[in-house]
């Protein structure tokens, strides 16, 4: 099932810069795995903010809640879910 | 180059049901051609709602607004747009 | 899997009473229907409005997306649907 | 009587982790508490947020208020209450 | 218990002049009904709105809502209802 | 005249709870006080929050602002005035 | 006392002319006319609106809403008042 | 002096076709006539909405608030305006 | 020309007293000194907030975003700007 | 291809005044270079705001997310980008 998912980080202006760089290589080492393993199946940055909106396939909302609080950043994020059913119009999934 | 673009559909409650219809054959007619051109590249309906989330693939905000404003149901809806850059932890475009 | 659904209802002023009438006969004959086969497992008014709050168990987003959009008011509500997942610290689903 | 309780967690960056721990384990049991005594009714995790959508079955407005502002994590919750009637189409109360 | 209840009514522009006097009439027989009852205990008009907020004194949810869907400006009032606690520092109810 | 006023409390997550206990009993003292003296002639707890909502029966605009601006919580409120008027169909003041 | 009052007009679109023109004439007599009193006493035009910034200096809320509710528009009308105290920096009132 | 100007323009369902398409004519009419006289000088379409986003080069408040409310389109149009001053960093006005 | 601006203090909540103090004494200075120069005609106090609505006549855009940035407390400020037209029926400016 | 974007600067309250002044120094050179390319063709300020509207002619959202995300105000700064289009009214670009 696919979940249109909006990420939008806020980090603290007090951490220090070792402990950012740290957490975003994290987050991009576990975004790359996400997305090999086919459960993170788009991810495209907004223009201009420090914000994503992607594409989740997955088994169900326990897995997804799952997959996203994991996500090393999930405490410096503001997080939207849609749930996407298939469009009459599609031409595929 | 990447657009998302989320439509809400709001018909008039007094259009006769000939016209609605005839509306979305037309619409459903016109974003199976867009799909198979490789213009309207995604098409979720959002659950519960009539509207959905879209990504387009054109070469300018021109092209899209074209696209867009000639949509049957263009005078119904409201439509937001979001351009969407590269990610850099994305493994595909 | 478990979904929040708020409906909120926004009736044309000039539509026939007889046409009101029938529609919420339907309407509540489907709902009584959706709630015997497990599928509506709450059903909440709001105290003070024409809306309610919902809780929905399905198999999936289509099937959601299928009743809610075959509910005789569909045309008539405003509907926001959230995704539910298992809490840490509820001691049952 | 019923309400539908909206809570969402907002912890201080620099809270210390020992706290966090601490405020989350008696927030935990308190939760697991009231449950057990029928009292908070429902509890699901909202997809994606640290927040979730409970309902309370309790005699009075005192005695929710009373419960809600006794949670380790009122001080940094934000908390939407709306009660709920019987809904004329709901089989079960 | 209190409930605050802000009541803003929008009529439709086309509504016949009549229609509109017969209905505010009843609205206020019904009005001043609940008010001798104790029910409906503080009414107080928003300076510059056609709008109230009002306080009730009712057993339940159930019963409010039962008195506010039968207000004959119903149909045409958008309708908030904030459920009241005993204030610690309050010197009376 | 009559003000509805309310009153939402946010403390700084970092106040010293001496500091915390001090502004509650001086908040406290001054509320009864202005109770007493047939100025904040109604005070209610909103279910689930940290606010209020009241009703302030004053001479002038100025001795609601030197009351509200006299509040030892008042840094760290956020406030909203609404001016009520006599209602129509109101049985009492 | 003062209150900063701000309008905005919103006419049905199938308002006949010569209503629109009567009305308008009718909103013109009356205000030059409160202006004359001294009731209104700033009457700005917020620029590319249909709206306006005001400034009513009268007794009573009783008194403000009895002149405002006798606007001709006030039907066609949102309204927002804002209560005003004196500016402790301010050299006049 | 400039102001950005962002209109968006709402014409009513009913509307016949002929009055549209005569509304139109004279409102492009009108806007190439003040982008000649160098009043109206950036006119540019928001992507996906029948709105613009405009820069006006006038002389006072009131002259862009004559030129706005002769639009013909001006009764169908939400418009907002914000003053414009020079920037610290801008290479040119 | 004439300019509404409405102006919201914020002053962070670890500020020291005497800085506190500081920046208002200069910000009551500068502001009485504008108001001798009639560039700030109208300051009023919003019931309730640490606002003010305010009234500015100056000659350009340039020339008030220079006043208003060199107010001692603009960093702590959240100000809105209204440009004001003369209204049709206002009997003076 | 045209972008509106809309920058909002909140600098944190603590920040040293020589950081402050080192990040606008920096960020004006920035301004001015990418204006001198020819990137960035707009730059306003909204009066009585740290914030500003700009016009950006680039080639792709790739190119301009590039160019902001390096702006040396970006972690501080909330940006919202518009995607703007020919206007068929328009008499130049």
């Amino acid at each position: 099932m696919l979940y249109c998912v909006e990420m939008e980080v806020r980090l603290p202006a007090n951490m220090p810069s070792e402990t950012t760089e740290k957490i975003k290589a994290d987050e991009k080492a576990y975004a790359v795995s996400l997305q090999e393993k086919g459960k993170w199946v788009h991810l495209w940055r907004i223009v201009g903010r420090y914000a994503n909106i992607s594409v989740f396939d997955v088994e169900s909302h326990d897995e997804l809640h799952g997959l996203l609080s994991s996500l090393p950043l999930f405490p410096y994020m503001d997080i939207r879910v849609t749930p996407l059913a298939r469009h009459p119009s599609a031409i595929t999934r």
